[in-house]
């Protein structure tokens, strides 16, 4: 599995897949690129090509983000550095650590965009305004 | 979320989904319906029509399943009870317990194929042979 760090604890990892006559199957030992125990699960899938997901931050919650159909662009912010990362295959997992910034662009019709979070569903743990974002962020991680 | 018990403890779940116009969020809190804690996910994608997956069962690990895309035929049995359960939207979860044999059959092209795992690989934990599963899983469970 390689890993590619990106900024702070954010990273990329190119997991593990057989492929054979029979198709593909990706693994992941969540326990080698997820620093947390998986509480909560979602599927973002349908989404209009002109929508955008996201534009929020957690305060505690971790998350690892995969595209297991389709592609989709994460635009992820830690209110120092900005990059956009585009999960086109379901061997891409994208790691984001509590106080990143993201927001999801460009689904593609197909797409379907697994999310595994840490925590589960808390309203307070969410950051939707950015100014708020910059200034939490600019705590001590 | 609904729930449907099938046979044992297999069970499907219609999980809970928010629909806007930016598209469906599907969401799964684990604790509510996987009785296990997630250790290894995996993605089966790009199935020929024409090709079975599966094909043995598990002697600790709990698995949990949903097409995050597409469409798949989940063939599941216990020993005594047989079912073909369809996965054809990723707001159907399905929880197979140990010593459940389960076959996967009608790939749709478009369909990624989602696998929360209870255990990290292990191949000693694989039963292969249809056999030594209905002689397995005829110990008390």
């Amino acid at each position: 599995m390689n890993v590619t760090n990106l900024f702070g604890l954010i990273r990329t990892f190119e997991l593990d897949s057989w492929v054979d006559s029979r198709g593909a199957l990706v693994v992941a030992e969540l326990a080698q690129f997820a620093p947390f125990d998986c509480r909560r699960l979602f599927i973002i899938h349908s989404v209009p090509s002109d929508a955008t997901r996201g534009a929020h931050a957690h305060r505690e919650c971790h998350q690892l983000l995969i595209a297991a159909s389709g592609s989709v662009e994460v635009h992820i912010d830690d209110g120092l550095h900005q990059k956009v990362v585009v999960l086109d295959h379901p061997r891409i997992g994208l790691y984001l650590p509590p106080l990143t910034w993201a927001v999801e662009r460009e689904f593609s019709a197909d797409c379907a965009l697994l999310v595994l979070a840490s925590h589960p569903y808390d309203p307070a743990d969410y950051i939707h305004d950015y100014d708020d974002f910059l200034a939490t962020g600019s705590l001590p991680r």
